[in-house]
């Protein structure tokens, strides 16, 4: 077995299995306390949340509980592994949500039969919560599953798969479109993937200004092209009506290559028939669609992101969603709508830009980072990020009428 | 707004809402341990799992999560207020069980139309708990509930306001016997109440050798009788050919009265009419059947007990709930079976025979216990419980082949 493999094992065995716990948040020591947490001094916030539903929030933790929900049917890069196999990524998800934005999560794991199923016992499940994040669950059904929740729930319900890649991606590529002096309007796109991140981060990527028709997406069968009869309806919607039918076709003169698909898919050869100053964002983890070192050795004017920590450039959908959970919850927002999640971009893509403190520099072990073609995007552990994105959210919420409380002070500390 | 209502609204609000957080048992404070508990080392406890099912116990928290599920139905003795207004009952029962055997647990409510949506929904959720706490859901509902849960379920799921309160019951109730020197064979028992836990108190009670026949229950339209016809198939279970009706009738040379039903119920005139030696449960809440110093002042040969803190003898959950959990989990019972329940009983019903350590007065508050007619039971706060309890219910599991796991070392400390 592998030193890593060891030790992320033993990471998960020890001291206790698994990574997260409860923790009593009130004195619950004495007699006197515990007639106060249970009978009969629990009957109180019970009458007061059935005289005005909204004392839920005031009473119990529902305003800052986040449900980490899945079926396991995509967990990480792995597949349809089931419920119980994607129990880890879930509790770590809710450990990240704890640790970035203090947002008390749990993981449910969901075993049905049809998306239907899934639909109906989340939604049953959903006023525990003050929100809830969807992981790990296979395309198309994703889409499906996302928009039912969100149309029969009044707490935001938030895919990370699709929409935390998309919002990440599209901050580090409009930083990466400025430093190439590169306007998104006019750059064409290659996006190897047809999955739900694929296919968020190309509709995100057009609703900050991409053209659809600029855009080449291919699934394992080549490019997703309009004489195509094979396609669900969410790829159709990227059906260009184009002669190109391979990667080698898409990829001649390209601005931009977005890789959401699996190791060493990207050839030195693809790469060099790009057009100048290209961007490639290779996000198949572990292995990147081509290496760094190697997408370097070619080409001197590219930008290269991955979803690794240990190059430049991490894609890391923990730069977002924390934070645009903790936004939504802190005005309580119905939902997170298309103009959060653009306030999510625009706050992380502007964080690059700003000058990094020393703390920030420790904390990241890093001696310097200025905002250029190696840092178009923060750090995960920037402790900035919090405050700056969930800020940025919780304003677009109440400023697109989704938003139940005003701005909190404490955003203006 | 009286100082007690204050106090509980301001426990339930302050330092934050609700009473129960999440808590990182690992470190996560470097990108290195944020690689171990999320992508890419969360990949090997996820494979792991999905080449062997067990491993979810070796590697997440399910073996310790225990989840309190409600539709708030009946909550508390305040009637059908819904599931959001029955979540400070949930977290708190959440708390106690952290509070008191340590095990993780969090609250989940349900919204629902039909007993199988109810079903449905938590079979497909259960796989991501180590056990199951249903709670104050209206009968008979209940039954059908439960039953069809343990069916479908291979983990324990356990109806406290049914078990619970049967298990505490029953422990004070033979020790009582005892005291009065009467068989529990021979004791003619009226039950005043007829919803879910006045039948699992009987249902126990004959499971301890009390004859059903000797039994007079009694719901709002009197006693519960062979020629009645409205009556559901639990009640009918205890339905006497008798010419009895009343709780007048009834009571007449009765040995043992349980009122789970409501206040001021049971008058000095009825008492008075009871057997020698007679033995009074009344456990409505707040407010008893008979008030102690009320019904001692025309009894003077009573043994009586009563749900409440302020009184001797005091019939209370916590007893029992937060161990026959400790106990299931700890050698992974795959349910919570009549063996286990009965061993609860009599590791309760011990201990209240046993003397009483310093600390245990010094956390009871009080100067001096010793087994009588005032202390038939141990106080909720005796820490002896755990132990004691957890290890005769993890026993019994073994003893009766519900049991994947031999009995842990540490019940040997």
């Amino acid at each position: 077995m592998s030193d890593f493999k060891q030790r992320a094992l033993d990471y998960h065995a020890f001291p206790t299995p698994g990574k997260i716990a409860i923790e009593i948040t009130t004195e619950a020591e004495t007699s006197e306390d515990l007639s106060l947490a249970y009978s009969p001094g629990v009957a109180e916030p019970c009458r007061e949340i059935a005289d005005n539903a909204e004392n839920v929030y005031k009473y119990t933790g529902k305003g800052n509980t986040v449900a980490v929900i899945s079926n396991g049917s995509a967990v990480l890069g792995l597949g349809n592994l089931g419920p119980m196999a994607s129990k880890p990524v879930m509790e770590g998800k809710a450990l990240l949500f704890k640790r970035f934005a203090n947002i008390d999560s749990f993981d449910i794991e969901v075993t049905h039969e049809t998306p239907e199923e899934f639909i109906n016992t989340v939604a049953s499940i959903a006023d525990t919560f003050g929100g809830i994040n969807l992981e790990d669950i296979k395309a198309p059904d994703c889409f499906i599953i996302e928009k039912a929740l969100q149309e029969r729930c009044n707490i935001p319900i938030f895919h990370d798969d699709q929409h935390g890649t998309a919002i990440v991606t599209a901050a580090a590529m409009l930083n990466a479109l400025d430093i190439q002096d590169k306007d998104i309007a006019h750059v064409v796109i290659v996006c190897l993937g047809a999955g739900a991140a694929a296919i968020a981060c190309m509709e995100l990527l057009i609703q900050c200004g991409a053209k659809r028709e600029k855009i080449y997406m291919l699934d394992t069968k080549g490019i997703v092209h309009s004489r195509r009869t094979d396609l669900n309806e969410y790829k159709t919607l990227f059906a260009n009506n184009t002669d190109k039918r391979t990667l080698d076709d898409a990829i001649e003169e390209a601005d931009v290559f977005v890789g959401v698909s699996g190791p060493n898919l990207l050839s030195t050869e693809q790469l060099v028939k790009m057009a100048e100053r290209p961007i490639v964002f290779a996000c198949s983890n572990p292995d990147p669609e081509i290496k760094p070192e190697l997408a370097h050795s070619v080409r001197n004017d590219l930008i290269m992101a991955t979803g690794r920590s240990d190059y430049p450039n991490q894609v890391n959908n923990v730069l977002c969603f924390p934070f645009i959970f903790r936004g939504a919850l802190d005005v309580r927002a119905r939902e997170i709508n298309q103009e959060m999640k653009i306030a999510a971009v625009h706050a992380i893509r502007a964080l690059a830009k700003e000058p990094v403190p020393e703390s920030v520099l420790k904390a990241s072990g890093e001696s310097a980072l200025t905002f250029s073609r190696d840092y178009i995007i923060p750090r995960p552990m920037d402790p900035r990020l919090c405050n700056k994105v969930a800020k940025a959210v919780a304003q677009a919420a109440v400023d697109s009428g989704v938003a139940i409380l005003p701005m909190p002070d404490h955003y203006n500390d």
